[in-house]
């Protein structure tokens, strides 16, 4: 096997996507014990073909072998390769509503990489509260939190209304990936990173197949 | 205008995630009493080409003029009647945590087509709560107001180990659509459609994108 080449920058993101599938099929495999795997066993868990499965690892190398299929193990420490999640990631996560609650109680997060190093809000009323590992501050201490634990990601759960200025106050102070809840789009520097997720597109994707079985 | 073909079935996720983002985009723009928009502008907002956003929209039949572009309210109510939401669709959800609470009192899903009838859990000390328009009930109570209010989407919020057996007895009741939070696979018939969400997905391409960048 071969490390991911040194320019990533021209991997179609839905490629990207399916990779985490694959790593999140992985994974559970391990748990049963089972070690090899073919490109149609992970060809099925995003419901596409094997030749599919076998172009988005060609993006990164040469891996498995023919017939005999690609060892689990090894697999998945190609793909935490090229996500860089074979260490943790700290993140950060501003705007402490319900939403940022849930999160900071989500297991998933650590197990694949990322560590919540701090969540942040501006209502009195929420500062001090204690979810999973992590104690809500005032958003003051954001910067010396980014600072101190080298954070590169955060998390954007604030209101609509303040989420292009706490953008910048986060791009300022060192982050470069955001993952934006709020349902504002971000004007952010070209080399700051946002990965917007709309839960009512989910929605609207399956509503879209009911629409379109029943005409 | 015309409507959308009768077979939708070989439109592809990624055009359909797309026109999620530019009907966000256009109702964005009503607010800013903007009528027209260019393919040039909506591709923006996807970070894609003018003529990405032709092609997305002309599976669907032909619309804008050219050099005119698109009339912001008409192509409003096309991508409404693609994904079928000009009517409200009710929603159940199933597993009472804070995700649940959380979505519950989040408003951008009844704007969009989306009204949540019901909440429903096992644990004796949710039952009761209140969340938005919504009150937990016990899930003995879900085949009742699936049936009352014809629903065919539900949001699975439960523990991995409970999703196959909730999903399971979702699908008996009626659901055809399952926006599934659970870090499980679902193994349902082939005509009940699953969108698995998986939120540490979005971390791992936006560490994945610095990753590269780094290197």
């Amino acid at each position: 096997m071969t490390a991911p080449p040194a320019d990533n920058h021209n991997i179609p993101d839905p490629s990207i996507r399916r990779l985490s599938a694959y790593l999140r099929y992985l994974e559970n495999l391990v748990t049963t014990e089972q070690r090899r795997v073919s490109s149609r066993q992970l060809a099925g868990c995003v419901g596409g073909s094997d030749a599919q499965v076998r172009r988005d690892l060609a993006l990164f190398g040469q891996f498995g072998r023919r017939g005999v299929g690609y060892e689990v193990d090894d697999l998945i420490q190609v793909i935490r390769t090229i996500f860089g999640t074979r260490r943790q990631w700290p993140v950060v996560v501003v705007g402490a509503g319900l939403l940022c609650q849930a999160l900071l109680r989500y297991q998933g997060f650590k197990q694949r990489g990322f560590t919540l190093v701090g969540a942040f809000d501006t209502d009195p009323r929420k500062l001090g509260a204690r979810y999973g590992d992590v104690t809500i501050q005032h958003i003051d201490e954001v910067e010396a939190v980014i600072a101190r634990h080298h954070v590169r990601l955060a998390i954007l759960t604030v209101p609509a209304t303040a989420a292009q200025r706490t953008a910048e106050r986060l791009v300022r102070a060192g982050i470069e990936g955001i993952m934006n809840f709020a349902s504002a789009s971000l004007n952010v520097p070209a080399d700051v990173h946002v990965n917007r997720v709309d839960l009512t597109a989910s929605l609207e994707q399956l509503s879209f197949q009911l629409s379109s079985h029943r005409s």
